[in-house]
């Protein structure tokens, strides 16, 4: 993804409509900014047996742009692709939509090599399974096992990690214009802030983060910083890509906590210039 | 749900736990409090045919308490339940999780008599029409068709609106200790807060909320104040509950706008003391 994509991506991601502005001075009318959110379905074609198969797997409401890097975070994430080359193409698919002209469909054809556990997928919802089941842990259910990675050796100064609020607000480029989006963004050892996303969906947000880097070897040997909460959902996917360090800017939640201090990922919350909160694996964190 | 229950679940919204703070005068162990975030599992039990038929449909990472209503409030949104009456059991099932001792399945009973379309549930996830379907609105295939109502004649002031989120933050107890929760909270056109719900998801919170009306006659009669930004799934959700205003903190999307446009309700975002923005159907909003 180079950063002319990423530009035309982010201009697209809001659009100006009429407003009614009320305040002590009265209403006027006033034209305003305001984030897109659409849904993307996602179709994967993949071989199933001796033949293909393709199936639609998910919808997302997301803000358009990135859609390939949404895509492939989503998979990555989901551990139904592990590398770059398990992906024969990834395109749009279908006419646009007849009243805005918007790509809301995206078919991700597999290598014939790849195998897929669709039911994998199914693990959010809609479960069949006999009520025998009551009872278990239903986190089990929802967990997925992160693949075991050499740890990249990411450490980063206290007083770096504070400078990084105020580097990520001037480059949210949505944000700024219509206080609609979350941002995930990468940082390295230094506390220089490498890429930002951002989406209406903070899943989606961290998603295409991860999508965009794994076709480069992925996101291990940097931090990400959230602009909001932490929650079980970021912190899975954050692992599933190798990440060693996640700060939020927001609170994290108990699960994410316990995932973090899980699979060793060291979690930092309200990361402010003033201070942040440090819940498990302070071992990266370096006082300097 | 009685004011007693709605305190207690509140309580048990959030866990302490020790966290290690980093600031300019160094590192302190301390007391932190934490959101909880938990896997709640929805089970219904429906007659399928001349059996009864018992399914796992849901997942969600929700903050524990209030189960019941965000259950209720769920199966509301996805018209599974149209009456109080299409109900005859709701109750946690099987053994506590054996580490925290929480309860997290949820099993739902409905009356003979209703009928459960299965197929409208996995509209969000793992369609598995063929590529026919390329280029069709994927819109269509998440919108829900809100019932026909009488319009309540909801009307409000735009000063009692801007007095609204000075009342809420004293209200949102978990909030308050945790910074890590959502709120939906009802009010009426005097402004006055009725009831509040928090939870981890801004989704789960105000199912909370429609769920906790909807032995009551439901919230037509009533505006709805989201403490953070309005997305589709949010509007949708107080379509189907037949609000009429909706008013949230935060910025609203695209599509939150275009299917307030669509169902006729007005939609309020940015809502401060000092003003807000109005982008559709005013006429509930009175200058006064």
């Amino acid at each position: 993804m180079s950063e002319a994509i990423a530009v035309k991506s982010l201009v697209a991601g809001s659009l100006r409509r009429e407003v009614t502005r009320l305040s002590s001075t009265g209403a006027e009318r006033l034209g305003d900014a305001v984030s897109i959110e659409e849904p993307l379905e996602i179709r994967l074609s993949h071989m199933d047996g001796q033949a293909r198969s393709e199936q639609s797997i998910a919808i997302t409401m997301r803000t358009p742009g990135q859609d390939q890097a949404l895509a492939i975070g989503f998979l990555a994430g989901e551990a139904i692709i592990r590398r770059a080359d398990d992906i024969r193409s990834i395109r749009h698919c279908g006419p646009p939509s007849p009243d805005k002209g918007l790509q809301n469909v995206l078919r991700v054809e597999l290598e014939d090599s790849v195998r897929v556990d669709i039911e994998v997928l199914k693990r959010h919802f809609y479960t069949t399974s006999s009520c025998g089941v009551c009872g278990k842990a239903s986190l089990d259910a929802i967990s997925m096992q992160a693949p075991e990675r050499e740890d990249s050796g990411f450490a980063i100064g206290a007083s770096v990690l504070q400078g990084l609020p105020a580097k990520l607000l001037p480059r949210q480029d949505e944000f700024t214009r219509t206080g609609g989006l979350h941002a995930s963004a990468s940082f390295n050892a230094s506390g220089r802030i490498g890429r930002i996303q951002e989406d209406v969906g903070r899943h989606n947000a961290l998603d295409k983060l991860v999508g965009s880097y794994f076709r480069e070897g992925g996101l291990s040997g940097f931090g990400i910083l959230l602009s909001g909460r932490a929650s079980f959902e970021l912190i899975q996917k954050a692992a599933m890509a190798g990440v060693r360090l996640v700060a939020a800017i927001g609170a994290p939640s108990s699960l994410a906590i316990e995932l973090a201090e899980q699979e060793g990922i060291t979690l930092i919350g309200f990361l402010k210039s003033s201070g942040f909160n440090l819940y498990c694996h302070g071992q990266r964190v370096l006082e300097a």
